[in-house]
């Protein structure tokens, strides 16, 4: 038995009041808005999955699970872990009625996502996240669509394209580049390059130098250099007997559809091992047009994702977007609708003393009947003070229910806004409300 | 390494498709709709809560939580529980900024709760809940307007009020009544009567009469007897002084408001400990008008849910419906909407050959830019497959992009509904489609 409970929510978690509801479901609304203009179907699951999903890629794998992830074992002996990506997820999905599904399915989701990690400003234990990916589809015409969603849901929020760049590379051109130039072909090398790659925009100039001395040594300046380069040039460095036209193709698609903030990074690495083909990410610009570091939603093209469970082998190509840096970078542009969506009442029915309440409910389910929503406000405080409660909630109409109202049958109705007024039977306040 | 991993969900879970994430969306948002129009506002939390939350009640809750719950010791040694219900999490919500808050409050939630139980029919280790509660008002017009919005929850999904009854009672009326009446009043016999009643549905009434002779020996017919009499008939029974007009003001009230399938049922007893007064539940009918045992949703009022955190106290009457049960009845009464709104897109642009894919993609891109959705199918079918796809999933127009096409700069849409096809340059195709 305890004695007092802390109101406190468990630890790297957000509780959402009503008003911060408001502008999650913002969020929410518009990425679905986004992707369903192209066309995209929404899915779901369940958070809880068996852990052996994320340990089936090996060792490595397995130390994630372990030490990243809310993992325990059910009364069932069951290994159960709360998802930390939907990847997997969506792979078991598609795998698992891979006969029936027609090919390409473009396919959105937006799961909450749980990691087991201190919290810090932009990573929670638990976070929201837009998952897009076309499944099925090898042509770089997927490339170009995925990216061309993934700009859209910025400008959707109402960004302009000088306050983010989208950055693209391509996994299998770098994995060319590496052996072509320096001979490098170890996969646990290649991983290592990713790593310190992935590292450019954290570090400083003299970190990363020391970095790329790890993998080439006396090379370093000569591989600094030619991660400068633009993308025609890089691609002219490599053994032309193999096609590297995707990553160009992905850039002029993207120019015919008149996406012009697209710039080529060969030192996007993107973190996880699945990708294969076209890497991108977008990160924030400031007011320079320099990359605040800020990463807005990073995606890429995978081989058959679902080759661990058997069958014919699904390509794809998908991205992620997270809630709380989808939040911050809004209110960083001041971005958030001013006034988002209140879902009280638009009429508030105010009765004068607690003996008018119920009268007051039936004059609220009228004009419910007639599509408007509406609530009786049954508080103990005087009407007046309910009158600026309902005010401050964002109401458009307010009717005061007294004595006098229900004897004579007669109410008085407000329009808070234009300040206009209408007296009359309930049957003329309905027609006033439903023509206003 | 595992060598081939199953697609199976974790046991008793589910995944959402995007033919069952449609009938889910259809649910919550027609939930979401009717609260809305009493006012109701949105709000969440996280499915993780400490455990204390749930323990606070005491050794009985102790070993619910221990054996009905997901609960698990996370690596920095708290205990968290896989929220099973909602109600303890609004009121550590509510407790929080009681101080802040202008009650009363009308507050919703669609919450995922999770209990460890077999899975069976209706029963999932998962499953969502619609959970409105008014929070901070003991007006009998809470009470009236609680019962009101479930009510209306079931007419907004097409039902109509033969298809399901309200059977409504009070908590201290049957707490007077077993004290008045058999000198029942230790607290824990109380539970073990609330819980017998909770039986009447579920035994026959041999075995009925059988719990009844249990609580009260040779009283047990008379005690029967009096469980059937109407609620003018009940309240007459009890001891004057004592003021039970409750219940029937709440039952007039519904009256006012034209709900008129409501019953007073003395044998409701709800099973949760923390209700004190108005108790309710809509049960699914029959052709014939009788209860088919099916519960549809239940709720109540409760004294001070916030006392375990201390602070003022807040009162409050609630509901909650899953969506397991919803989405039963709505398939047993031929209720879900034929065609549930796909997301698939309105325009479907067809690329002849892959060739075509990318000049494709710019067409649908500008379809977009007027705000109608599109996507492209960049499959490698044949064309002819492409278009039977397009209708199956709900296309409402379709263009064939082929190498003609792109020289000429002329398209032909075509309406799949009407046949109506129109030819022309791009700005004609977008012209006659935002006029269509």
């Amino acid at each position: 038995m305890i004695d007092k409970l802390s109101t406190d929510s468990y630890k790297g978690v957000r509780d959402f009041y009503p008003e911060d509801m408001a502008v999650q479901r913002y969020i929410f609304d518009t990425w679905s808005k986004t992707a369903e203009s192209f066309g995209f179907e929404r899915y779901d699951a369940s958070i809880l999955e068996p852990s052996d999903l994320y340990k089936a890629k090996g060792a490595e794998n397995e130390e994630m699970v372990n030490e990243q992830t809310y993992t325990f074992t059910d009364r069932g002996s069951r290994e159960v872990t709360l998802r930390p990506e939907m990847t997997p997820t969506v792979a078991r999905m598609v795998a698992a009625k891979a006969r029936e599904l027609a090919f390409p399915l473009r396919w959105y989701s937006i799961p909450n996502l749980f990691r087991y990690e201190r919290p810090q400003k932009g990573r929670l234990r638990e976070h929201w996240q837009l998952n897009c990916d076309i499944f099925g589809s090898d042509s770089v015409a997927a490339d170009v669509e995925v990216i061309a969603l993934a700009y859209q849901t910025m400008i959707d929020f109402g960004a302009n394209d000088t306050q983010f760049e989208i950055r693209i590379n391509n996994r299998q051109l770098m994995t060319d580049f590496f052996a072509d130039r320096y001979g490098i072909v170890d996969p646990e090398i290649i991983t290592q390059v990713n790593r310190t790659l992935d590292k450019r925009r954290k570090v400083t100039k003299a970190e990363f130098d020391g970095l790329l001395k790890e993998i080439v040594r006396d090379e370093y300046e000569k591989l600094r250099d030619e991660l400068n380069l633009n993308v025609e040039e890089f691609v002219a460095l490599l053994n032309t007997e193999r096609n590297h036209s995707t990553l160009i193709n992905v850039k002029n698609g993207l120019e015919q559809l008149e996406i012009k903030n697209v710039i080529f990074d060969a030192s996007l690495a993107r973190g996880f091992d699945y990708y294969t083909g076209t890497i991108f990410e977008i990160f924030e610009l400031d007011n320079d047009g320099k990359s605040t570091g800020r990463s807005m939603l990073g995606g890429g093209r995978y081989d058959n994702l679902t080759s661990m469970f058997g069958g014919e082998p699904v390509s794809g190509i998908g991205f992620g977007m997270g809630d709380v840096t989808m939040r911050d970078f809004l209110e960083t542009h001041n971005l958030l609708p001013e006034h988002l969506k209140s879902t009280a009442a638009e009429v508030i029915v105010i009765p004068m003393t607690p003996e008018e309440n119920l009268f007051a409910q039936g004059v609220a389910q009228k004009i419910r009947q007639t599509g408007i929503s509406a609530s009786t406000d049954i508080g103990t405080q005087k009407a007046d003070k309910k009158k600026v409660r309902a005010i401050d909630r964002g109401a458009k109409f307010l009717t005061i229910i007294s004595e006098d109202e229900i004897k004579s049958g007669t109410l008085t109705i407000r329009n808070v806004v234009s300040g206009e007024e209408k007296t009359g039977q309930l049957e003329e306040i309905l027609n006033f409300l439903t023509t206003e």
